[in-house]
């Protein structure tokens, strides 16, 4: 497989719709969604009148993914205050659509304050809803920034670590635009490589028990022109085996003040495997992702998922959504048990970059990471902590 | 998890019906197999009066496995022959049936030289037959035999390496009485272990992109009544991570000369995230995989298989049978590619021991197995080298 160098051809970006917009037709305002149970077979978009339709398609699993949360939280409230509904009815049924994603709570106490504050200070309904919608726009637009600045970030570091171009970079789970308000997180580095021309392969691990990297990094990959190939996790070790790996690039779903992070099942393993193979291990996620009340990584709680995502195989349209046991095709003996926890956590000593909105950490160290914490924007702005919204 | 201590429970042997068997009804001898393709969703049984229909059970996978198609090739010589079939017409069409499959030439032609044989000397057709079915009896009887004393080698093994007893064990893949005329390799140590009352837990990777641990060894465990669960590849590392595995067990396609072992993708993995974790890695197979003509793990070309094995989805019964592109239920974008080995190769030092018919290597040294295997009763009796059939 030496000489498989395809140059990727330049393409759009890493999606044919954006994840989420707010539009003001003539008939009143909406929030459209990239309905993402139904990909990578179909590109549906749903639009929401309402924060009902918005806490459904929340609930499915339409929109999903740690940041986007917040930002479909903060426009949720915006929508209802648009649309004269009760803004703090609506942000209270919001806020408890995902009890445990921790950024749709953010997003909304963001809208629902710049709302309150606007009443305080006498704004009538119209200008306290232009408020909320001001403040759900900024929201989105510093995840924006985010995602430009990390995507930055790991390029340049990329460039340190990979002198001679031509990067083949594996990566897991689903970090693009689809969780995003911008272009994600590890992916959005492996975007910007793409762009500077020096993405030489995308490895995407399909990612199971409930194949994002199949089903949304590979969806991503594709729109974006890069020149990918979705393998089962089990084959990553043959990659590395040959040669075939110049780095990893994962997300995060919380990274503990010891600089451990937890991220989607088997992630650890290839941070292992890179570590054999001395290859750099990177990890790409927003300083709000930085938990420092959680001390080490052996704090962390990791969500244990029901086994019949693994001994059985839905479809696509339902692996998005969550399919109740007995729903699908079953691939195990009736009532195998299995062991399905949702993430694993990599401790800091084989995490070779903690590439941030904020800088790079490396080598990561509790220390470092705390002074990056501490001079983010971000880490001030933000009330809650870690997040592990799948 | 440190408190999940559940005896296995005795149960019956690891199949409920056996995988190949040999009977006389009154109407003719017949060859009937256990359907593997039906598994484990049906226990449903093959009966071939001819060579043709065992050739369509090969070719359809509904047999399987290095040793299982050799003791079946044998057997399906001697089938032809007591019914009055031209044997040599037969040998030549069902060694043919899965060229890559040396265990079946193998039985094949210790079936048809026993029938040559008797021939030469003068016997009639059905003493001749008579010989080749003692053939295919002696290949099977071996085979019984091979499976034996693996697993008593391998339990003792894991006494010295493991001396407290309720072993929790990794495996990979399918290994045990699917694939055998006894009870396989790898899974014939577990189940002695089992009946030992030493085995706690038996770990199944599902084994992407096919399964056969979900579908194969999770089937026999569960009909032996092991203590057992299932997981998808890549949470084996949080396995490790939180010490629940003592030992991991797989079994081999082909072993070098100096000991590096292809076994099905993601072993390799397991061998990197288990040397990690100091825990032991045993590999089990006859020394009949032993390839003393290959040098070394980089001498073994690799079978790349088709990429929808990985993005599309296949029920059951398709998986087994080898479905062909567009079959399944997409799981990955159209077009995409897929990188789909079907094995991976692990270096000695990585290996803790093998574990043969005629004992145990450890350390694995070139020296170390060349011995062995000529002390071996089985190298001198096999003409083929090593298998690579699934």
């Amino acid at each position: 497989m030496g000489d498989q160098y395809e140059v990727s051809e330049a393409g759009a970006g890493a999606l044919a719709i954006p994840s989420l917009r707010w539009e003001e037709p003539p008939e009143g305002p909406v929030l459209v969604l990239l309905d993402q149970t139904r990909l990578p077979a179909e590109e549906v978009e749903l639009v929401c009148t309402d924060v009902p339709a918005l806490v459904q398609a929340i609930q499915t699993l339409a929109v999903r993914g740690a940041p986007l949360l917040g930002i479909a939280g903060a426009y949720g409230v915006a929508l209802a205050a648009a649309r004269g509904f009760d803004v703090e009815e609506a942000a209270a049924v919001l806020a408890q659509a995902r009890p445990t994603a921790v950024n749709l709570g953010y997003g909304v106490r963001r809208a629902v304050g710049a709302h309150r504050a606007a009443v305080a200070e006498g704004a009538d309904g119209r200008a306290a809803a232009a408020a909320a919608l001001a403040e759900a726009k900024a929201v989105h637009a510093e995840d924006i920034e985010a995602s430009a600045r990390m995507a930055a970030h790991g390029l340049e570091l990329l460039g340190e670590l990979l002198p001679g171009g031509g990067h083949r970079i594996l990566t897991h789970c689903n970090t693009g635009a689809l969780v995003s308000g911008g272009e994600g997180t590890a992916l959005a580095v492996a975007l910007a490589a793409h762009r500077a021309g020096e993405l030489r392969r995308l490895w995407v691990d399909e990612t199971r028990p409930l194949l994002q990297g199949a089903r949304l990094t590979a969806y991503e990959a594709a729109r974006a022109g890069m020149a990918y190939t979705v393998l089962a996790d089990g084959a990553a070790g043959s990659l590395f085996a040959a040669g075939e790996v110049d780095a990893v690039l994962i997300g995060a779903d919380r990274i503990a003040a010891d600089g451990a992070v937890a991220n989607k099942v088997g992630s650890y393993p290839l941070a292992v495997l890179a570590r054999y193979h001395h290859i750099p291990f990177v990890v790409v996620a927003p300083t709000s992702t930085v938990d420092l009340d959680t001390e080490q990584g052996a704090d962390i709680e990791v969500e244990q998922r029901p086994g019949h995502e693994v001994t059985e195989f839905s479809l696509p349209s339902q692996l998005g959504a969550g399919a109740p046991a007995g729903a699908g095709i079953p691939v195990a003996p009736l009532g195998a048990g299995a062991y399905n926890p949702a993430f694993d956590v990599t401790p800091p000593e084989l995490v070779t970059a903690i590439v941030t909105e904020a800088g790079v950490v490396s080598p990561v160290t509790r220390e470092a990471l705390a002074e990056l914490c501490s001079t983010s924007r971000w880490s001030k702005s933000r009330s809650g902590n870690g997040m592990m919204a799948e």
